[in-house]
């Protein structure tokens, strides 16, 4: 089953995807037809997590790229939610830094509250499974030492299309980055240091996992930089694939107060 | 005026201390009488902030306690939301960490949406000031590098009593922490390196920040470990003082989920 969140006729909801041209609400109070048009509806950030917890060097492969050890507990760092935009939203660059990179990530979505589960329970607390972008501005990342400016902006967090609530093997997909269509990632979640069920126990050991939280599960090999006018897209075997254009950040308006 | 987030008769509703004794729902649709008395009131965690964003080695005197050179540009990293608990409400020492440090901060709560604020007007969008304990596992800081882990376990993010809409010289504040009544920090927000103003607009650079939000702006000189059993007090002039104790982690609970 795909959901996904829309805008139509100016109310937002989540839909599930019935047929490739069809969308139905999920919420039968909004009294929509039972067909909506999908050509009709526009995508929106798939949720609005309380937060984002991301996994860095979680692939053999791209530790390996780094020149760095396989580390023995996973490596937690943060996205604000401030950064979650949806498919098709612009990644803006920011002034301030010289290279941002794209990652692409198998991210889980979680459909309920978790605290200290067992590997075995754990992705029973998982609602589905979707694309994101790491975004990431290198220059900042290696000057900070803590990555959550260099991962932080606004627009640095792309998730989406939609939410696959079943996938096959959730340790054999098949995770790909392309910028302008030319393949740049190519990895496997088989390549894994620590798979989806151990990222979701070890983080649920340190902190609450609420519903719609997302878990960002770290990038295979072949990271590389964006520029403005790129479209990158990530794809994802049995989940699907999501587009973002890449534009350049706008001059400051030093009194501006959205 | 102070404002506090308090459960009374079964209801959640902010409300302003008028008097010693006596505090009045914000909220006049709550039909409350107008002096509710304080003693029977539960004090709430202040705020249900969309993030947490906090600075890192802020104060002159701790960068010389930990023998390193002040940033020319504030270290910013996040604490999840999750970490977020109240007055009185029990710092929980996780089974994971030999060592668990108190950090006395100033913290910023924001009222208005802000994004690429000047410095000039960065004070202008925050609602008030509060205490905060920025609890650190100094030990899995040291291990991980990335030190959400470190600073992101429930209830390592003390916040409050209350939020105080006005103070004087937010740059001439004293913030100290006590251990059972033992004086452990002693500075003053006139030894930041990077005073408010400029941690609100250096943030809003990066990521919009929302009504809601705290913001943790660095500890002075004098961390040092707790221990299960102890009382932890933050105190800052004209603000307030946060009194939490410190308990030990239950053991686990394999299929847990809240």
């Amino acid at each position: 089953m795909r959901i996904i969140r829309v805008r139509y006729r100016e109310r937002s909801f989540y839909a599930v995807i019935e047929s490739p041209e069809t969308v139905r609400c999920l919420n039968r109070e909004e009294n929509l037809p039972d067909e909506i048009p999908l050509a009709e509806v526009e995508l929106l950030p798939l949720v609005r997590p309380s937060k984002v917890v991301c996994v860095g060097l979680n692939y053999h492969a791209h530790a390996d790229e780094l020149g760095m050890a396989a580390p023995d507990e996973p490596v937690l760092f943060l996205k604000p939610p401030s950064a979650v935009i949806g498919p098709g939203d612009p990644i803006v660059l920011p002034a301030a830094s010289a290279r941002v990179d794209h990652e692409a990530e198998l991210a889980l979505v979680m459909g309920r509250a978790a605290r200290r589960v067992s590997e075995d329970d754990a992705l029973g607390s998982v609602f589905g499974y979707t694309c994101a972008n790491d975004v990431t501005a290198r220059d900042l990342q290696q000057k900070d030492g803590q990555w959550v400016r260099a991962k932080g902006f606004d627009s640095f967090c792309p998730v989406g299309p939609w939410i696959e609530t079943h996938v096959g093997d959730v340790n054999a997909l098949g995770v790909r980055a392309l910028v302008n269509g030319t393949l740049r990632q190519n990895g496997s979640t088989a390549d894994m240091i620590f798979p989806p069920a151990r990222l979701v126990s070890f983080i649920s050991s340190v902190m609450t996992l609420l519903p719609g939280d997302v878990i960002l599960t770290g990038t295979p090999a072949g990271i590389g930089p964006m520029s403005e006018g790129d479209e990158v897209s990530i794809e994802i075997d049995q989940v699907g694939f999501l587009l973002n254009p890449v534009t350049g950040e706008g001059p400051a308006d030093p009194g501006a107060v959205q």
